[in-house]
């Protein structure tokens, strides 16, 4: 199964000028949902146990809780301004089509825990690397990034200081 | 294990009067994570194959999509307004807090596919009321909506035709 097959252009959006790569064909065909989710858990280090999986809100959180299961780990969910309820810790952040902010419960990641960062896309790099800072600032440890696929003409791994896995690039 | 201690009450969210019940520490937690999984896939009846499993954004998303692999089936996201990038059907609806407007890909049901809806909580029941709709609009039979927890003095159930399942009520 190429999974590719499964990712639909969609030109023009959000945006004029934007080709955009729609997932929910993939989402909505069982094996490649599944066999998207095996092989993103599977590009997570061996050697070293995940305590926690956080997803980017919002399409971050359909496959972050099923690599969540397959690793063993808590999951985590990384969400917009004012969407969490308990108490949290908010980040600034420029991306691709503007600015927002991301926020994270402050007991959501414990000292020394360490964390698989996942969304399906990584595009800027604006959004993962709020959420690695964030990470770190609870004091957890950002073990990989991980996405169903990267836009490598915009050079997001650069603002990362974490390792950083993809399945597709574009 | 009992779910429901992993449940957090926060008083005033998002207005004040409101008890929110926030299911962070329950993700948080990968027992209590796969176990709910497990038990809402396990509400879903014997005798029926089910086509897709909707998740609803955002919080639909998360156990939406392990219940979509326990059933074998596809997973669909119902999103709010602007968010999906290909043709959609869109419902305006009442929520518990406001108003609001959710749409789907209008490729995401097909004709006489069974579907199981799933949210993390059914309070005034205006949401998964839209989501029905939706799916009945494109052709679809919901077999199910099911629910990590019910508010059930909101009376939710009774907006909706489809059978009703959920794991908690308060």
């Amino acid at each position: 199964m190429d999974i590719q097959d499964f990712i639909r252009d969609i030109p023009d959006f959000p945006k004029p000028g934007i080709l955009f790569k729609d997932i929910t064909p993939l989402l909505s065909n069982h094996e490649a949902l599944v066999g998207c989710a095996n092989r993103l858990a599977k590009l997570s280090p061996d050697n070293v146990k995940i305590d926690k999986v956080i997803g980017i809100e919002s399409r971050g959180f359909i496959i972050g809780s099923m690599i969540a299961e397959r690793l063993e780990a808590g999951f985590v969910p990384v969400r917009k301004k004012g969407k969490l309820p308990y108490q949290v810790k908010s980040k600034d952040y420029g991306l691709e089509y503007g600015k927002d902010t991301l926020e994270i419960h402050v007991d959501a990641i414990k000292k020394g825990e360490k964390v698989l960062i996942h969304d399906d896309v990584l595009a800027t790099g604006g959004t993962a690397e709020a959420v690695c800072n964030l990470v770190e600032e609870l004091g957890g440890e950002v073990v990989q990034c991980n996405f169903i696929m990267e836009l490598d003409f915009l050079n997001g791994r650069d603002k990362l200081n974490s390792p950083v896995s993809s399945l597709l690039s574009y």
